[in-house]
C-alpha cells in the first residue's frame, strides 16, 4: 500500500459517528467510519468479495449491488456497468463509499477466498500486498514491436503497476533467457521484480514485533498465510537503557548515538530474519515484505528519525502513518526491492505496537464494550467498542519490568513470575524451574496480590505489624521481618541469599497501578459509563499477557469484574504485523484506527491527580 | 510525475481520431486524442486555467463550465461543486477527459501565469514539476499535538503528497531550529525536503540531451524559466565505439561493459551538472529535477538496464515509458531527493530525443503539415499534424557523422562545414577560421550539392570525366583528379596534404540520403500524400540543425521544395528536455505522443528496395 498521507486527512475527523452496513445475503451487520469503501466495510468484517487487484480499481471483479441508500457513480463504475445495471445500483465495492447506512448485496463468489486465523479469534481474508503471478508471453516480432514491459503488463491487466528501476534492468534478460515464462513478483501496485519461470508456489513475509525490550519475527508463507519460523532476541539497544526516554535521552546528549541506536536496531531485525529463514529454509531473497510495529520510539530510532520530540513536551511525533519504504531502510537483507510496512502511531505514547495490538483484537468492529490494556513502563490503554474508541497512555513507571523492585527482574530463568497462598502456605513458580534468583513483573502482581488477600498488606498498602501477621496467617509471619532496616516478606532464602518482596516494591505497585487504574477510569468517565459496563478486558503485551487476571483484579490493575471477564492477549502487536502482511485491507484498517480512536493526554488533566490519589489504595 | 506506465494504456490507441475542444472566451479550437482532459489540452495549447496542484485534483481550482458536450461528474466534481452547478456544467478541469468534441468556457485567471519560449515558438505556460513553498506553522501544544508532517500538510492542503523518508528525518529538527518556519520542497506529488526559512526564491532544473556523440546540458532557473548556464562535452562512452550498434555489441561482448559504459555516461552527465552549476553560482542542492532527453540506447546504458534486445531484430525496448526515478541513478549529485524524469521512446530507434524534440517543435498540435528529420547515423522521420503523425527510423549510416568518408571528420576546428561554387570559383567555411584539416557532414553535403550543381557529378552520382569537367568548369576542372588511383575532387591542398571528396564518398553520401529519402517517401504513401503537401521540413538534430537546406534540398535528402520551407529547428531534443522540466503538462503531452505517433517499420517492408533504387540518384 502506498501511505499517501492524505488518505487519512480526506476522512472524517475521529468521532462517533459510524455509518451501518447491512450485507445480503449473509445478513451480517457492520458499522464503520463514514467515507470507508464497502469493499474495506465487508473485508474487515470477513465478508469476501472478488478482487484481483486488492481495491485500487483496476481489476473491475468487485461488484456488488447497492440494494438502499445512495452511492454515486465513480468514473470507474461507467467502465464497469451499463447505464441500466447503474441504476439497479450496480457498483464496484472498492470505489463506493459508504457515506450514510447502506444495504448492500454481494453476489455469489467467483474464487473461493482463502482465510487465515490470526489475533484474537479473527479471520482474515488472504490478500496479502505481496502478489506473484507466473506469465508466459508471446515473443517479439517486427510485426509485434511492444516493448517487454508493455508486453508483461498486459499479461497483468487487471492491475495498475508502477514498476521499479531493478525489475526493468533485469526484465529483457530474463525473457530471453526463459522462453518468455516468467514469474512477476508485485508488492501492493508495484512490480519489484520477475523472476526466472513459475515461482508462485513461494512467497513469503517477515512480521515483527519491535520492543523496546524484546525484539520478535515471525517469517510468514504468504500463499497459505501460515507461520513458518519465529524467533526472538534482546534488542541490542540495551546497553543505551532500559526503556525509551533512556534512549531518547540518549539520543541527545551524543551526535552519533542516533546513528548508533539505528544500527543496533538493524542489526537486531537482520539477525532475526537471517535465523528464521535459515530455520524454515527459506532464502531471504524469497521475503518480499516486512511489517513492523513498535513504539512510537523504536519507530523512529530504526528509521532514523530524530526521536527528541517524542520525548519533551508537548510530545510530537514526525508522523504517525510513515511514508513507503524499502525493507533495505530497515537494514534487512532480503530481496532488494521488498517492501517494509510500519502500522502507524496514534501518539507519541501510543504506537504502532497498540494499532497493531488494536487490529488484531478487532477492538473497532466488536459490538462489545472492551478495555484493552498494554501494561509496561509506558501503559497504552484503549476502551470501547465498535461505536466509539477512547486511548490514552499512563506513565506506569518500570516495576513491571522487575526495575527499581529491590529484588526486581526480567522474566528470565530464576525468575519468580507465580505467587500463591494456598492453605495458608506459599507457593511459587519458577521460570525454567531453577532455584529463584529474583521476582518478575507478574511474580511481583501475584505476591503483592496475595499478601493482600492474606491480610499481611493492608489496603492502604502497608505490611502489617508483626503481631497481627502472627494472629491472622502464623504459617507466614515469620517472613515478615526486616532486611537493612527495612521492611520485607521474604519469598524465597536459598544459597543465594533471600528474595523478598519490600515494603518500598509494594508501594512502587501501587503507584503503577493507580496510573493504570486513573487511566481506565478517566477514560470510562470520557464514555460516561461505569466499570460494571466493561464486558471483557484484554491484558496485552510481553508483561501484560503473563499476568494473572485474579492477580490484576485484586490489586486493582483492572476493575474489579468477573474473573473470566479479565483475558490475556498474548503478543498482540505481533498478532496485528502479522495481519499486516495477511491483507492489504486489514493494513488500511490500521490507518483507519487513526480517525476511529480519540487520544485522551492525560498530562494536562486538572482530575488526574485527584482521581490517582483515590486509586492508590488496593480495593477492599 | 509519477510515470504509471498504465495511464498511458488507458487511451485510445494511437491512430487519426481526434477530438475537438472550442475553448471560449479565447475562441480556440484545438484537436487532442479522445481521453485528454480538458486542462491538458488547454495546457498544451496555451490556453491557462488556475491551478495549483498541477492537476492531481486536490487544489480544486481549475473550474471549467462544459457548455456543450458531455463530461461525466467525477467523484472529485461532488466535493467541488454544488449539484445546481454540476447541473450548469461545472467540471474540474483536470478530471474532465475529452471523449467527444466540446465547447469549453474558462474563467478569468486568479493568478496570471508565467510563461516562457522555449523549442521552436512553442510558448510554455510555466508549471514545473519542482514547487517550493514557505510555510510558518503553529508551534505544537499538549493541546495540539499533531505530528509534524500532519502540521506541515496541513498547510499545503491544495495537494496530496507522497514524503520521502529522508525529508521526514530532518523535518523534526529543521521546524524546531527555525521557529516552525520552513520551506517545503516538492517535486510533482512527492515532498522530498525541508527547507530552513525561506529558499523558495531559488529551485533549479538540469535538462540534459544526452547524445550518442555530444551531451548537453542547461541549467533552468525554474521560478523565472530561463537558462542560467549550458555547456556541453563529448560523450565519455566514445573508446566503446562512436554509434549506438557499436555500443550495444561491446555491452555483449563482455559481462563488466554494461556497467562501464554506465558510469562513463554517469561521468559525463555529472561533468556537466557540476560545471553549469559552478558556471551560474547555484548549489548542486540546489537542483532538484533533472530532464533527460536521450536515444533508446544511450537511455537503457545510462539507467543500467540491458540495451542487447535493442541491438537485435526485432529491436525490442525494456520500456517506452520510463519509472520514476531519482537523479542520483543517473550518477548526479545534485539534491539527493531529486528526481529524473526521462522522456520516453516511441521505439528502439525513435527515442526519447525524438519525442522531445516532437515536443518542442510542436508537431502533434501544430494544423501544418510538417516532416521532422533528425539527420544522423540513424535517422528518425516524422510526418504530419495535429491529425494525424507517422514516424519510421531510417539506417543512414555514418557518413553524416564523417565517418566512412575519407577526409570526413566532426564539426570541430579545421572541419569545412561550408562549399559553395559562386561564379565559377570554389569557396570553403572552416570551422574555427583555421587550415582546414577534413569535411564535416554539412560540408559533405554541400560539397556534393555544389558539384551536381555544376555539372561535375552527374545525377547518377558519378564525377564526370576531365574532359567533360574542362568544358563545363573550367575553373574547377584541375580539382578533379585521382590519388591513390580512385578519383577524387581536390578542395583544399595545404601543408597538411590535401582534403578532397572521393568518389566512393559521393556514394556514401547517395546511400545516405536515399535511405532518408526512402523513409519520407513511404511515409507520404502512409498518408496518401504527395511531397508538394509538406508545408514545412525541420531539419533537427546536432547535425541536421547545420545543414543548409539548399544543399538537402539539391541532393534530394528533403523533398523538392521552395527553400524557405525548410528550415533548420536546432537542439530541439535539449529544448524538448527543457520543456519537460518547465511543465508538467509538457510532460504528460511527450507521454501523450506515444500514442498519437504510429510508427512504421521500414526493415521488413516489401517496398523499401524498390523505393531506395529510385531515390538514389539525385534530383534533376
Amino acid at each position: 500500500m502506498t501511505l499517501r498521507t492524505r488518505d487519512i486527512e480526506l476522512r472524517e475527523p475521529a468521532g462517533h459517528g459510524r455509518v451501518r452496513l447491512h450485507f445480503t445475503p449473509s445478513g451480517r451487520d457492520v458499522r464503520v467510519p463514514p467515507g470507508v469503501t464497502v469493499f474495506d466495510a465487508a473485508s474487515w468484517n470477513g465478508i469476501a468479495i472478488d478482487s484481483t487487484c486488492g481495491g485500487h480499481g483496476t481489476c473491475r471483479k468487485c461488484l456488488v449491488r447497492i440494494d438502499d441508500g445512495n452511492v454515486p457513480v465513480s468514473s470507474l463504475d461507467i467502465r464497469a456497468f451499463s447505464a441500466d445495471q447503474l441504476r439497479k445500483g450496480w457498483r464496484l465495492a472498492c470505489r463506493a463509499q459508504a457515506t450514510a447506512d447502506l444495504r448492500v448485496e454481494v453476489p455469489p463468489l467467483v474464487t473461493r477466498p482463502k482465510a487465515a486465523t490470526v489475533g484474537v479469534g479473527r479471520q482474515v481474508i488472504l490478500r496479502p500486498a505481496v502478489q506473484k503471478r507466473y506469465v508466459k508471453l508471446d515473443e517479439p516480432t517486427l510485426a509485434d514491436q511492444a516493448s517487454d514491459l508493455d508486453r508483461l503488463l498486459a499479461a497483468l491487466d487487471d492491475l495498475e503497476l508502477r514498476v521499479d528501476l531493478e525489475a526493468l534492468r533485469l526484465l529483457g534478460r530474463t525473457l530471453r533467457a526463459h522462453d518468455y515464462g516468467v514469474t512477476a513478483v508485485i508488492v501492493d501496485d508495484v512490480l519489484i521484480a520477475v523472476e526466472p519461470g513459475d515461482t508462485t508456489a513461494r512467497a513469503f513475509g517477515l512480521a515483527i514485533d519491535l520492543g523496546t525490550t524484546t525484539v520478535v519475527a515471525t517469517l510468514l508463507d504468504l500463499v497459505t498465510g501460515t507461520p513458518v519460523a519465529v524467533s526472538s532476541t534482546l534488542n541490542r539497544q540495551q546497553p543505551f537503557g532500559g526503556d525509551v526516554i533512556t534512549r531518547i535521552s540518549a539520543s541527545m546528549m551524543e551526535p552519533t548515538a542516533l546513528d548508533q541506536l539505528r544500527s543496533l536496531a538493524h542489526e537486531t531485525l537482520d539477525s532475526l530474519a537471517r535465523e528464521v529463514s535459515d530455520e524454515a529454509d527459506v532464502r531471504l531473497d524469497e521475503i518480499y515484505e516486512v511489517s513492523l510495529a513498535g513504539n512510537a520510539t523504536m519507530v523512529h530510532i530504526a528509521l532514523g528519525i530524530d526521536p527528541e520530540p517524542l520525548g519533551v513536551a508537548p510530545f510530537i511525533m514526525a508522523a504517525r502513518a510513515l511514508p513507503e519504504i524499502r525493507a533495505g531502510e530497515l537494514g534487512l537483507s532480503v530481496h532488494p526491492g521488498a517492501r517494509a510496512v510500519v502500522l502507524p502511531s496514534l501518539g507519541a505514547y501510543v504506537g504502532g505496537d497498540i494499532v497493531a495490538g488494536l487490529l488484531a483484537s478487532g477492538m473497532d468492529r466488536d459490538r462489545r464494550l472492551r478495555l484493552f490494556i498494554d501494561v509496561g513502563t509506558n501503559c497504552e490503554i484503549v476502551l470501547g467498542n465498535t461505536d466509539r474508541l477512547v486511548a490514552t497512555a499512563a506513565p506506569a513507571g518500570p516495576a513491571f519490568e522487575g526495575a527499581q523492585i529491590r529484588c526486581g527482574m526480567r522474566a528470565a530463568d530464576g525468575a519468580i513470575e507465580v505467587v500463591r497462598i494456598i492453605d495458608g502456605a506459599l507457593e511459587l513458580g519458577v521460570i525454567g524451574d531453577v532455584e529463584p534468583v529474583g521476582l518478575c513483573g507478574s511474580g511481583l502482581v501475584d505476591a503483592v496480590a496475595s499478601l493482600v488477600v492474606a491480610g499481611l498488606i493492608d489496603s492502604s498498602g502497608r505490611m502489617v505489624t508483626e503481631e497481627r501477621a502472627r494472629e491472622i496467617a502464623p504459617g507466614l509471619a515469620d517472613r515478615l521481618s526486616a532486611i537493612d532496616g527495612k521492611r520485607v516478606f521474604v519469598l524465597s532464602d536459598g544459597p543465594g541469599g533471600p528474595i523478598y518482596l519490600s515494603q518500598r516494591d509494594v508501594r512502587a505497585l501501587q503507584f503503577a497501578k493507580a496510573a493504570i487504574a486513573t487511566g481506565w477510569s478517566l477514560l470510562l468517565d470520557e464514555l460516561g459509563i461505569g466499570a460494571e459496563a466493561v464486558q471483557q478486558v484484554l491484558l496485552a503485551g510481553s508483561f501484560g499477557s503473563y499476568l494473572s487476571p485474579a492477580s490484576a483484579i485484586r490489586i486493582g490493575l483492572v476493575p474489579k469484574l468477573p474473573v473470566l471477564r479479565v483475558v490475556s492477549a498474548g503478543n498482540v502487536a505481533g498478532e496485528g504485523a502479522k495481519m499486516a502482511l495477511l491483507s492489504v485491507r486489514e493494513r488500511a484498517g490500521a490507518l483507519a484506527l487513526l480517525h476511529e480512536v480519540e487520544y485522551v493526554e492525560l498530562s494536562d488533566r486538572a482530575d488526574f491527580n485527584d482521581a490517582f490519589a483515590d486509586l492508590l489504595a488496593f480495593p477492599s
